[in-house]
């Protein structure tokens, strides 16, 4: 009995760096993506369909075994939490660093830091590993703006060519992490589905593996 | 002494409804918002500038006093809290409703009830007061997916036109709330900037009143 296979992706570099690794391993879309609005696609592999869902939402798919992989940056899963996914692969794609970042030349706040970001659990273990005090301010999208307009002292954000940072007059400063996109696998399937998915992780880890 | 006043607002139909009635106030952006990469614009009154912010934002700016006044939509300020903000005006604009949906004739289901949506608070909330117990997942987009792919039962969404649903295979089903944008305002503002602030809601209210 052949086994159907879901895999959670999400739109812009983590789609553009995956599709290649994925057609490697014999899966293509039969459509279009970045152009279509439909959110379930089929594959030239008639037991693999694609999600196409928010990047946040990538983890909450897999964990809850609406799909039974995904694939999701580091930063995404160091702020969701792992312990109810596996994590077998990095596929060492979308490459960039989560870093503070603050306004250029600013000097140290002599108050209470405030640090503005849609990463809040990390940024609540990162300060309180250091033993530091901060005021952690929750934002959904545009980070970059906080600083400017007096919302934050900082923001923690991914930083790739650092172009956004500078463009807002800002410069990134400590680095948290190295960020790259992992393959993440629900817990249940990784057992009812285990030698499908053992061989697709494989085919994966050789077309990365090819372009190191 | 003439005070600047900075307003929060969000692209899409908040920021299209809301020029017009900032224009009958006498404030107009200087430059196609739409159109710009920027987040911070002047306007024609040189004491008033625009932020760009996501809708999900527009609250803490405001709360926080980075912003003096926003516009926000019920759903997010039902979701958000509002204890920290006044919200003195219903705008009457981006009217539609915060309602759950599931897929079309399927039955309740028989176990606990699981609802996928942007807006945990309000759901826990909603079903409490129902006495119902209920798993709430969180997501960021696409709500829609998720009874396609049996990641929930039920969403809680807003609906305009419904056209989301039907392309879908889902149905509205009970209405928490009519929802419509409001201008909200930063506490220390309305004390400290009061004169300005009042006259700007007055005209706001008025040029409300003449569409109605
Ligand atoms: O250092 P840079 O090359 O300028 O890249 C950094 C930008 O990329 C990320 O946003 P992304 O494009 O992933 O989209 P988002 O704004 O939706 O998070 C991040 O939030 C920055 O805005
Ligand atoms: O009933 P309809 O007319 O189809 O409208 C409903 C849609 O509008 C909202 O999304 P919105 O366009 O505000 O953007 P979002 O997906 O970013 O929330 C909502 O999440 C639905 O997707």
């Amino acid at each position: 009995m052949s086994q159907t296979l879901t895999i959670a992706l999400s739109k812009g570099r983590i789609l553009d760096d995956t599709l290649p690794l994925l057609k490697e391993a014999g899966i293509e879309p039969t459509e279009d993506l970045e152009k279509s609005r439909k959110l379930i696609f089929p594959t030239t592999d008639p037991n693999v369909r694609l999600l196409i869902v928010r990047a946040t939402d990538v983890p909450t798919y897999v964990e809850h075994g609406a799909a039974d992989l995904g694939v999701a940056g580091k930063d995404v899963l160091m702020e969701y939490g792992s312990q109810g996914l596996y994590e077998p692969l990095d596929l060492k794609i979308a490459n960039c660093k989560l870093m503070t970042a603050g306004p250029v030349d600013a000097p140290e706040p002599a108050g209470r830091l405030k640090v503005a970001t849609k990463f809040v659990n990390v940024a609540r273990r990162y300060y309180a590993e250091q033993g530091r005090q901060v005021d952690v301010i929750k934002l959904y999208g545009s980070m970059e703006l906080a600083p400017l307009v007096g919302l934050a002292d900082k923001i923690i954000d991914v930083v790739d060519t650092g172009n956004t940072l500078k463009a807002n007059g800002l410069e990134p400063q400590e680095l948290i992490a190295h960020i790259s996109s992992r393959l993440i696998v629900n817990k249940a399937s990784m057992k009812m589905k285990h030698a499908r998915i053992k061989s697709l992780i494989d085919l994966l880890a050789e077309a990365v593996e090819r372009r190191s």
